[in-house]
């Protein structure tokens, strides 16, 4: 296994942090790695807001369901899927531009996400932690005005990032095999129940983070059982992503 | 700048590989250092599927808009956003899953694209060079049925793999001032312009790929103009992905 590999898979979400900053010029160099990414078709369908107004980050923090360390933490940026630049540009050269295409809220979704796993990737091989708060869908319109956001530019998710003043354990995840699947997709559902026993023992056996004696099925219930942000799609049609 | 910084940074798409193939365990490597990546809720929303089947490469080349490195790469990955199996285990453990939500979408979206960065980098780490296809999105639901894919899966992006046999150059991006933003968004249209002229030098001057006269802006028109993947909404409705 090569460093790179090592540190991809030694990643955990990092939510206590040292007092630390991070140099402007630190977080700079990570949002240019970021921008390396693949981008499909070379739109760069994103924007990130990097808060750093306390009062501003205290609000999110409570908005994202009470969240300190969104307070708390080094750097807080919010990563925005953004068609506003692209489209814009397309129609300055000229472009009859058709928006709120369901494609483009997957083109600009997917390409927030590879950009923002790429400065993930480059903070911590900085010995930064990191973790994504998608608790900023809880009130997206609200943290979408204390932002300034405008139509056609989405926020995604968070990021806190900062030096990690704890080392959580990293969380078990689903057997490979279940995962890669060769020329067909095929039922994986006995993999699944033996990954459910190796999580009730890790969550039994795990140090710092409570005993809980549950496991993997029976913590996805409060995501689908109550219709989680059931406002998402009123709010996106709101910001111009309307999904036709 | 590390080392790991400057393989994010020297990330370019590789659309012509050498026959050197990639031993199943340096794959498994690659989906496991991916699978090491964040995840909303511990969900694990994917499922990958290793396309072997010559005939089947062929079709899926062909529908992805005749990319034949889909057939010719050493290996071609479809990565499918997978709400069937969480919501299954969670029935399992006695939930009454509300499916279709516009939010499970953009959490197995999203899921998905973290997922395959970390793939990308690892491969990348290891030497090999990649090209995401966004192009099964072409005709999705034919590669749906040529993979069998179930309902609550859908492909969201393949990846071709494979030891490099070019070198193109590395595809400037936006500034770095127009995407990192403090506090506020604010408008970035002279970056932009400034952008344009930069990318219409490097079209003249670039090796190997052609010496287009276009620039930024005028490269997105048939992203816009031509409602580029008008059947995803119907597409995505019809495997389960309602957008309600």
């Amino acid at each position: 296994m090569n460093s790179t590999i090592e540190l991809l898979k030694s990643h955990r979400s990092i939510r206590k942090f040292t007092d630390q900053p991070i140099p402007r010029e630190l977080l700079v160099e990570l949002i240019q790695a970021g921008q390396a990414a693949a981008t499909s078709s070379h739109v760069q369908a994103y924007s990130v807001i990097h808060v750093k107004d306390q009062a501003n980050r205290e609000m999110i923090a409570e908005l994202s369901g009470g969240q300190s360390y969104v307070a708390s933490c080094a750097a807080f940026l919010v990563f925005c899927a953004d068609m506003k630049r692209p489209t814009e540009a397309s129609e300055r050269a000229g472009s009859h531009v058709v928006r709120g295409m369901t494609e483009q809220l997957l083109v600009a979704s997917v390409d927030t996400a590879l950009f923002a796993q790429n400065v993930a990737i480059a903070a911590e091989s900085e010995g930064l932690g990191l973790c994504y708060i998608g608790g900023i869908r809880n009130n997206p319109q609200q943290i979408s005005d204390l932002l300034h956001l405008p139509k056609h530019v989405y926020p995604v998710f968070g990021m806190c990032l900062g030096y990690p003043a704890h080392q959580p354990d990293i969380k078990p995840r689903l057997p490979v095999e279940a995962i890669l699947k060769e020329d067909y997709y095929t039922d994986d559902q006995a993999l699944v129940e033996a990954f459910d026993e190796s999580i009730h023992a890790y969550y039994q056996s795990r140090k710092g983070g409570g005993n809980k004696d549950s496991n993997w099925s029976r913590n996805l219930r409060p995501l689908f059982d109550d219709k989680l942000r059931a406002h998402m799609r009123e709010f996106l049609i709101e910001r111009g992503f309307e999904m036709k």
